[in-house]
């Protein structure tokens, strides 16, 4: 399933995109419970299946499996339902799939093939590094370009988004704590982030994550390996390679994490981008005004963004 | 004022701590808009004097000043109040006085003279990284010692917590943004910390961040420079410092960070640590079980821990 976090009528809320339809959650669970004959419809949808994502993972299995009751009934009883529930795609605006999660964590050099045609060795662990929810935009929003430096880059990386709280857990049992996977852009202002030894200043500048356009379930994905990363700008290929090539995988990401702390439903993390950003290439390539920057990831979908320089805020 | 978050029979809540007493905040509101006659006086109470730091904080300085006259009111009318508002401090747990902040910022390298006497220019930026909120542990609290490592290490911070929305605020406007002053232990895995470039996965160490006893509002402390910080291990003195030796000043950093990005209320700033942390001692001196790590900042307080190391989660 895909769901999707999206605007209407100024509010945000979840939903599940089935082919150019939004189903609501939070609306459609209530529309359930009230011809299942539950009085208190409202308190328990608000309950397990509430209208954030975040709040909706907590949840964990017996939220998603409710939904998705859910989203079902709506489907096959569309024209008796009292609430507004089913949108067609172009009524809505698609935001970001996880608003607020309490971590974004970032994974640096992660894709094998880049590392050894430069010459490195495979590293031993992974580099690590974090941006905070104040860089959570959406699909449909622009990438906002500051006047705080001349080199704003892309990095294409393909994200896993927590399911359940996870401490301690092995490669083995990993991908059930893994509640699906969506596209991000690591977007990086290269000098800020190189000015020190510690990049996170030129990681977490305001709108600098783009992610989305969805959150696909991992039952529908499966293996999170064999999945090819495409991102072009203004058409143009600049990085391509594929999650067969991350050199720690979605489940060795997770051991190693939540070997070290607890990892909590909602919490993202990116995987690592790919050779070719914009400060690697010769001569440099970095993003300006109006650029259209396009990461495909197979089987997760597209997310586009334009790069929209402010003068002032 | 002294703000604290206290946990009583189960459930975490705000207070201010006035003498040896804990005036349950949120409590106090609801019994002084009951007297002043406002039938809904819990919604009003919910909505600008809530049970939790962040939100209280979001409330700004409506919100403290509501709770600044519920906390002259449940004083001066101790005997008529119908809930429970007035606990000895010895009767509850003090817990670290923010929760669940959006970004925990950590600032390097701050303190002058320790960067001048390792023979080093100061910087012209700062260095910041992150912890994230799984850190955070109180002042009751032992610090965990997880078996990943052998060099668990000490850092005494002086930081401040974020009062208002704070985005590009000049350095002479920055003080208004600020709500107070606490303590936090920046405890590190060392060999973790340094075994890649980046820094995040031995600083964000589940339970890595003791912070507390208290909040002290920005008002109590005028100007935040001249504050001795001090830090022992076993009573003995490892670290001393005076925050007028800040490379980056508390308005510096407000006017930096909030060039970046949206500050939020509750976020907290770790504004760097003194010399003298472990591994930089001859010979190196590492944490070890029972370890008793007291930091003492002029005019806040102290915040003391227990190193504890576990054997099995």
């Amino acid at each position: 399933m895909r769901f999707v976090t999206y605007s209407y009528e100024g509010s945000k809320r979840i939903g599940a995109l089935i082919d150019d339809q939004v189903i609501d959650l939070h609306n459609a669970t209530i529309e359930l419970l009230n011809v299942q004959g539950h009085i208190r419809a409202k308190q328990i949808a608000e309950a397990f299946v509430p209208a954030n994502m975040v709040e909706f993972l907590q949840g964990g299995d017996q939220s998603i499996e409710m939904a998705r009751e859910a989203v079902d009934f709506a489907i096959h009883n569309r024209k008796a339902l009292s609430r507004k529930v089913v949108f067609p795609i172009s009524e809505v605006r698609l935001e970001a799939p996880v608003q607020n999660p309490s971590k974004i964590i970032c994974v640096g050099h992660n894709y094998r093939e880049h590392i050894l045609e430069m010459g490195r060795d495979l590293p031993p662990f992974p580099v690590v590094f974090a941006k905070f929810s104040n860089t959570i935009i959406g699909p449909e929003d622009n990438i906002p370009f500051f006047p705080i430096s001349e080199q704003l880059d892309y990095e294409a990386e393909f994200a896993f988004v927590i399911g359940k709280r996870a401490r301690n857990v092995t490669q083995e049992k990993a991908l059930e704590y893994v509640a699906g996977y969506t596209i991000a852009n690591d977007v990086t202002y290269r000098d800020i982030q190189r000015r020190t030894i510690q990049w996170l200043q030129g990681k977490t500048v305001e709108g600098s994550a783009p992610m989305g356009p969805w959150l696909v379930s991992a039952d529908e994905i499966g293996d999170p390996t064999g999945l090819e990363v495409v991102l072009t700008v203004n058409g143009k290929e600049r990085q391509r390679s594929n999650t067969a090539n991350l050199v720690f995988t979605v489940p060795y990401l997770v051991e190693f994490l939540s070997g070290l702390m607890t990892l909590e439903p909602g919490d993202i993390v990116l995987t690592g981008t790919p050779g070719g950003v914009g400060v690697a290439r010769n001569p440099q390539e970095f993003l300006t005004h109006d650029d259209v920057v396009r990461i495909e990831i197979e089987r997760i979908g597209a997310l586009e963004n334009r790069v929209k320089k402010i003068e002032q805020e």
